[in-house]
């Protein structure tokens, strides 16, 4: 398959989200990030690291694999200084922000369906196959968490039990590959459909105690 | 040097490696990586995500570096529901695939001869100078491992004393970089004959206690 | 944006760096990175593996982001035999090498500047944001860095506070991009003053014990 830079453009194109939609997930993803190690005291550049792997990580494991480089993360000429200047704020305002942890907890599930879609719906209009499209939306929502947990030498929170995260993002891109995909609904809805079920199923999972199920032995 | 997407596809087609076989590793390689994660009582993303590095980790990494994007781990149709079904299978019966340790030594070590071999192959097809594919070839063995103990947040088992594993890779890589490259034997042979010295060595040194040399200080 | 195999083949001529300079921050890398692994007690894949990351990691990243595949780390004939010389040496005589730690310290420094540098101008001849060269200049400088701690499971130096490390290829790839962007200063003094200057961050916060900030909370 050859993916040109032309095919891609008009991807994003074909995407038609706002462009403040998707600067908003980049902050949330950016804000969680910069957030953690501000208030574990990690150094200016741990901060900002952290917020790019938060806002970006996930969008540049999916160009990565998408062949689609440079990535948008570096093309975008709005997203470093966005990330930056989110890095900024949790830099300076960590103990003022922590005070938000319940909206974050939604704003971060929210973001989480958001990066679902657009990994899920690149990968569809690249022309992907179905798990192809599974796969490469569920990692570019956990991406970044996946990211975050290497740099801080912590077993990645997604292989573990535990609210759901990763699984939310599988059902999502899931019913998003077949729904978008064979089936042949119109993109848009289902998009939206599926960000508010990833969100729901997290934020639900966090709040009810959900956990992903671990393995049985029949 | 370009690497267009006709030449990787007649690369492939040059290797002429019979699909079984290929499929077989991946599902070796995917059953090692899940019956780990559902054995130490991971969630079942986690079971996924090793399930995915231990048969597709290390062809993701050959490919990322040799350009040939998006990687045949996305775009052969075969490889992730094969993947999917074998995490599946050491989900529910990880009790009972347990009790084949001994057989899954073997298969392993075969795996690791036959992804050193697929690896330096598409290095050495797409005119990678004999270091380059010595490096690829080993990398493509590895890779999955890497990833595995990067998610695990473990010290890289490759790195540390123990029975060889790269060490049985880097050995049968710079055997066919040399034999089938400036040597010019037929590739096909040597390809077996080094998959076979990669399992011989791998199993040799799992049996009788081999451990890969340290550094000494003359 | 699109990178065709000659603009980064034109790149690397207008860099116009000479070859033993090159070589030499490579040696310096993989001399660092292999003395670690040796002196830990590694096995010998994992003191090639180290002198990999530190000689090449930062390229490798950088090369990746950039979509410059197959990586010039690959492409180039000299660079993996000349770290696969300098494992061998870190390998043999890790005592004595150990001896010259505060020279290392100074030619660890010159290089961090060194791969900021390279790092920061490919991006910029490819024509990327400034934004986007700070971003590859810092990643290619602590790239090799990250990556030999991801593979030993340690939590990622860079975000840590300690000696400026991160923070010094930072300032240097701000300055670069800056100076040698919009400013339109000549790149290759530019080039030499950066180096001098990441160079004497590091060094000096080593020596005097400088560390880069943490978060406060306003």
């Amino acid at each position: 398959m050859e993916v040109s830079p032309v095919d891609v453009m008009a991807a994003a194109e074909a995407l038609r989200i706002p462009a403040a939609v998707d600067l908003a997930a980049i902050v949330v993803g950016a804000l969680t990030g910069g957030l953690l190690a501000a208030r574990e005291g990690f150094a200016v550049s741990g901060v900002l690291l952290l917020a790019v792997s938060g806002g970006l990580g996930g969008g540049l494991i999916r160009d990565v694999l998408l062949g689609d480089l440079p990535p948008v993360a570096l093309t975008n000429r709005a997203y470093l200084p966005t990330v930056a200047i989110t890095a900024a704020v949790t830099f300076f305002f960590s103990g003022w922000l922590s005070r938000l942890t319940g909206l974050l907890v939604v704003l971060d599930a929210i973001t989480l369906g958001f990066f679902t879609v657009i990994g899920a719906q690149k990968a569809q209009i690249l022309g992907m196959s179905t798990p192809a499209v599974v796969f490469i939306g569920t990692l570019t929502a956990v991406g970044g968490a996946v990211i975050r947990d290497v740099l801080l030498a912590q077993r990645a929170d997604i292989i573990q039990p535990g609210p759901y995260n990763a699984v939310a993002a599988l059902i999502g891109a899931t019913v998003l590959a077949v729904l978008a995909g064979p089936v042949g609904l119109d993109p848009l809805p289902v998009a939206a459909a599926v960000i508010v079920l990833v969100a729901a199923l997290r934020v639900l999972s966090v709040w009810r105690g959900w956990e992903a199920p671990v393995a049985v032995d029949l």
